[in-house]
C-alpha cells in the first residue's frame, strides 16, 4: 500500500442514495469520524434506484481520474441485509468498497489484488440494522482503509467476484449492433459498442430505425437540432443531438438497440 | 469547547437552497473566506422549500453521526427578515446555528448548554438584506465558532428554543397510529411510530386501508413490487416497497395516517 | 500572486454538468491528481444544459463571496470542440478558467490583468477528444493554477473577451423595462433591472399585467400565496410569492417583461 497518500488520503461516493435525503451526509460524517483529514468527492449520488449497470458504467469510466490509492465507495445495494457479501478490492493502486452484487466486475482478475469479505467481528458487529450497511459497514470500512488499515484486516478472503450480465455488442452482417447502456444529462445515450469494436473503419449510424450519418468527431460538426454518432470520451459509440437532447429526440430508452454499418473501402 | 477539533473543524449545511442556483457555493465562499481549512459537508440542500419538519427529521436523524465539535448550520427560512431570532446553539458536543423557527426542537433542554441570538454589533450588522441570512449572518456565525469564537461572543443569551408541533404518535385500540413525517428518494414512507413505542411487541402495519404484514428486517423478505413495514435505520417505523416506491405504490402524501395493530399473544 | 493562499488553495466549479452522470466526479478526480490538498467548492453544476446567461449570472453574483486566490472552473460549453478559445484569466484577486463563449463578459477591462489561450503544449495535448475539455484541457488548467503556476506559462497572451448580449434595462415612460434572466427554486424571477438603476426612487412593479405594488424589503410583508417585488440580494430587482413560487403563479419563463413605474413625488 505504498500507493495510499497518508497526507491527503481521497474517498470518492457512488450511490443511488440521492441528493434529497441524509443518507450521503451521514455516510461522510461516520467517515469523518473515523478520519478528520478526509477528502470526500462525489462521482455520483444519483444513481437511479437499484440501478446496478448505470452505476457499473459511472464507477468504470471514472475510476480512472482519481489519484493513486483513491478509496471508491459504491453502494448500490437492492439486496441490502440479504446473503449478499459486503466487500473490499485492493488493486494495484486503489481500492473499492462495497456489496458484491455485480457493482465491480469491470474489474479484470488481473487488476485484482486483494478481495476480502467486511466480516472482522472487531470492526463490524454482526448486530447492525438491514436497512443502511453504507453507514453501519461500508463507510466505516472505507474509513479505515484510509487510514491506512491493511485491508486484510478488514476480513477474511474472498473469492471471485459476482458478475452482472454485461452488455453486448454483436456483429451484424457489415456492422455491429449494441444497446443504450447509459442516458446522460444532457440527453445523449452510450451505447455498449466500443471504439476497440470499431477500430480504424468508419461507418453510418443507425438508430431506432433513422440513418444518422457517419461518426463525427464533435457535436459542432451536426446542425442545432440535428443527431449525430460519435465516440464519446470514455471510448463508446454515442449518440447525441446538437443543442438538444437525443433522449427526448428519439423518445429513446434504456436497452434500445443501436447499430453501425461499416462502409464499404 | 475543548471538543471543537481546531485542526480539522467540520461545518455541515441543511438547507432548502436547492443545488440549482448558486446560494449553497455562496455561503460555503463566506465560510472559507473565514476559515480556509474547513471542512464542508452537505447533509441536504434539498429539503422541500419551507418545509421546517423535513429538516427536523433529517438533521435530528443525522447529526450525532458526525465528529465531536461539528457545526451544523441549518437554514429552511421562511420567516427571513421577520422577527424570528437568528441564534446559535451549543450542546455537550457540537454546535447548531440557523433561525429560531423549530428547527433545532429536537433538542432537549439538558443537551443545550448554551442558546445565543446572533446580535453582537462586532459581527452582524445591522444593515444587511433582508433576504439571504444564510450569507450575511448565518455563515459568517458558523465560521467564527469553527475558528473556535466563543459562542458567547456572537451575542447575548437566548432563552428557550421555538418549538413545532410534534408529529403525533396516538395509542388506539388494540394498537398505534402516527402519520408520513418523511418521504425518501425511494419513495419510502417515514412514520411518526418509533421502536420505542412499539417495544418488543409485533404487530400488523395497516397503511391507506390496506393490512401490509408483519414488521419485517429487511426488505428481501417482501417479493419484488411488494409493500413491506420495518424499523427503519434511524429507529423509525418506515414502509417500503420491495425493489420499488411506495409514495407511488399508495400514492402516498405527508401527512398520511400509518398503523400497527398489535398481535396478542 | 502574492493573493494565492498556496496551503488552502480554492477551486470552485459552475457547469452544467448536472448531477447524475460522473462528469463533475472525474473533473474533480484529475485536479486533485495534480493538487491532492486542493478544496473543491461547487457553485452549480446544475446550470440548464448550454445555458450560458444562466451561469453568468450565477458566476457573476457569487464570486466575490469567496477567498482572494480562489480559481472558478466554469463550463457551459456548448461549442466545445470548435473553434472557441479555451482560456484563462487573471483579476487582481481571482482567477477564472473556461471556454470563451460569454461566460465571463461580466468581468471589466479594468478588473482583467491577464487573458492566455490554453495551449502550451507542454501542458495540453493538440490530441485530446473533442467532447469533454472539462477533464481534458480546464480541469488541468485550474489544478496547475492552484499550484502556483504562472498564468503566462499555460498559454499566449489573448485579446479580449468574447461578450454576449447583455439583458436589457430601458428607460421607459415614468419608469424602467426590463427581462427575467434567471428563475431560481423557489421560483423566484430576476430581472435585468438593477439597484443602481432605480436609485433612491420608488415604484410598482408591474408583470404579466399584474401590478404588483410598491417594492418591498421581504418575503414577510407579503400576505402568504401573495407576489412581491423586492431588491434581492445581490441587488436585483425581483419577483417572488411568499411561501410560493412566482414562476408557478405566474406561469413565467425566461424573458419574459418586468416594469418599474416609479411613484410621482
Amino acid at each position: 500500500m505504498a500507493f495510499l497518500d497518508a497526507e491527503n488520503p481521497i474517498i470518492t461516493l457512488t450511490t443511488d442514495f440521492g441528493d434529497r435525503d441524509n443518507y450521503v451526509g451521514i455516510v461522510k460524517g461516520i467517515i469523518t469520524r473515523i478520519n478528520p483529514r478526509i477528502h470526500l468527492i462525489d462521482i455520483s449520488n444519483n444513481i437511479p434506484p437499484f440501478n446496478i449497470p448505470a452505476a457499473y458504467y459511472l464507477l468504470m469510466t471514472a475510476y480512472r481520474s482519481f489519484p493513486e490509492g483513491t478509496i471508491h465507495l459504491a453502494v448500490v445495494d437492492p439486496g441490502v441485509g440479504t446473503e449478499r457479501r459486503a466487500i473490499a478490492i485492493e488493486t494495484g493502486d486503489c481500492f473499492f468498497v462495497g456489496p458484491d452484487n455485480g457493482l465491480f466486475s469491470f474489474l479484470k482478475k488481473s487488476d485484482i489484488k486483494s478481495i476480502v469479505e467486511l466480516n472482522n467481528r472487531k470492526y463490524f458487529s454482526t448486530n447492525i440494522p438491514a436497512t443502511f450497511h453504507g453507514r453501519d459497514l461500508f463507510a466505516p470500512a472505507a474509513g479505515l482503509l484510509s487510514q491506512g488499515v491493511a485491508i486484510e484486516e478488514l476480513g477474511g478472503p474472498a473469492k471471485k467476484l459476482t458478475g452482472i450480465a454485461k452488455p453486448s455488442c454483436r456483429r451484424i452482417k457489415g456492422g455491429l449492433s449494441g444497446r443504450v447502456i447509459y442516458i446522460d444529462r444532457f440527453g445523449n445515450l452510450v451505447s455498449s459498442i466500443r471504439e476497440e469494436n470499431i477500430g480504424d473503419r468508419t461507418g453510418i449510424v443507425k438508430f431506432a430505425g433513422e440513418r444518422i450519418g457517419f461518426l463525427k468527431r464533435t457535436f459542432g460538426e451536426a446542425e442545432p437540432g440535428q443527431a449525430l454518432g460519435y465516440i464519446n470520451s470514455f471510448g463508446y459509440l454515442e449518440i447525441g443531438v446538437n443543442l438538444g437532447s437525443a433522449e427526448n429526440h428519439f423518445r429513446a430508452s434504456y436497452g434500445d438497440k443501436i447499430q453501425i454499418l461499416f462502409a464499404s473501402r
